[in-house]
């Protein structure tokens, strides 16, 4: 099995994850946040990579069953109907909605994957999910992490060395890793025994907290605590119908005072 | 002391580098050639970012003292005097020469950059050297890997790491890293103990053994064989006339049937 891991969707033409399978990570916070509206019964998100493009999509769909999400350094757009926190997509907020979804680095990952044969958005919130959906696949994996525009993202590169070593412990097969692959493996064996350290030591991470996110930071960092696969179909990324949740997802400690949105 | 790495030349502008003092990284092999051509005696190295560029340049200066030296997909390019094998610039072939130097990655980001206050090329070979020469800075560092075209390179991030290392051993101040510089230095702990097994491993070091440049990658890794520091001067790299070898570099096994120029 071979996994190629690639730090910035930068490093990528578009064409190029053209019918492969592909997950994409971007752990602080579009991932985590695309799961948790998933699951809170949203019923599509529609990634975008401008906000020009945000506002385009959003004139062509109806104004009462679409919203718009996304972020600008760490905070909510002008004009905008949700930011990038995971607490803002609650059951009330999202149930039934379409989102159009606008971040920084995330939604133009996912966006740079709209060509693949499969893909799936992967944090630390979802993995077990993700890993198991890839094993169903029996195929090469393409791990793209959303990184920080141009630059490498230390938390992005653990998740997919996390999702690398489950494949490993699970899997009886030889696998063929490029050199961001084998670097992520090394990174997560590195810091597994305390993620929630270095998510608070890593560029991002620290940025988050400065801003007033310390628990988006939290959140963002639970293992396997929203049990769903956001996947591509078409265009939009959705669960698909056959693996629906029963009840919608309430993250923890929701203190709607800890959403800045300044 | 705050240290930022880059894991390619393609996640920054050109200008960003500016009136900073950087590191240029690229182990397989433009860095230890660019080492041992100037302790060889070449007179001075012109970095180039294009084929076109290095015919251009070498038009406008006299052919008996210019060279043209590099490579594409690691092999001599047509009309080239060398390609990118330390083992090809010997003291015969480099003395009192400019070197017009084009290769896929390492000159690129060599020429990237151009505007740094200081800059110095590393590799391997000269690590210490270096590590001393930055230490003689006391100032903030950037270290610029050159990667694989827009890729990762794992050998260059664990260089990277090793000088990280090396500042921290020696020095007695406060660090401040950027996520890649931290990944950098985890990447070279894990790696440590058996640099030439990471080095064949890695993409580009299996590359170079499949077109039979085992010796080039054996030479690479050798710490401190090549004890200078290539530097940035106006617009061309050399030594500094008070640092000049007294002894020309003979690079160990030579053995020019290695050599492939196909």
């Amino acid at each position: 099995m071979k996994i190629e891991v690639f730090f910035s969707p930068s490093q990528i033409d578009d064409l190029f994850l053209r019918d492969k399978n592909v997950v994409v990570i971007d752990v602080l916070r579009a991932s985590t946040t695309v799961a948790v509206a998933l699951k809170n019964g949203a019923k599509e998100i529609i990634p975008v990579n401008t906000i020009e493009s945000a506002v385009k999509v959003s004139g062509n769909l109806f104004g009462d069953v679409v919203l718009r999400g996304g972020e600008r350094n760490g905070k909510i757009i002008e004009g905008f109907n949700l930011g990038n926190s995971p607490f803002e997509y609650t059951p009330e907020a999202v149930k039934g909605k379409s989102i159009i979804f606008c971040t920084t680095n995330g939604s133009t990952a996912m966006w740079k994957a709209r060509y693949a044969k499969n893909m799936a958005v992967a944090g630390f919130v979802n993995i077990s999910a993700v890993v198991n959906y890839i094993k169903e696949l029996h195929d090469d994996l393409y791990i793209l992490c959303a990184g920080k525009q141009t630059h490498f993202c230390l938390e992005d590169a653990v998740c997919a060395g996390m999702i690398i070593k489950m494949l490993m412990d699970r899997d009886d097969v030889e696998f063929d890793f490029n050199d961001s692959a084998a670097a992520a493996y090394t990174l997560y064996k590195n810091s597994s025994k305390n993620l929630l350290k270095l998510m608070r030591s890593t560029d991002h991470g620290k940025y988050l907290l400065e801003i007033g996110f310390e628990k988006d930071v939290e959140f963002c960092t639970n293992v396997d605590t929203v049990d769903i696969v956001p996947e591509l179909i078409g265009n939009v990324i959705k669960i698909p119908k056959n693996n629906l949740p029963e009840k919608p997802h309430i993250p923890i400690s929701i203190d709607t005072n800890l959403i800045k949105r300044d």
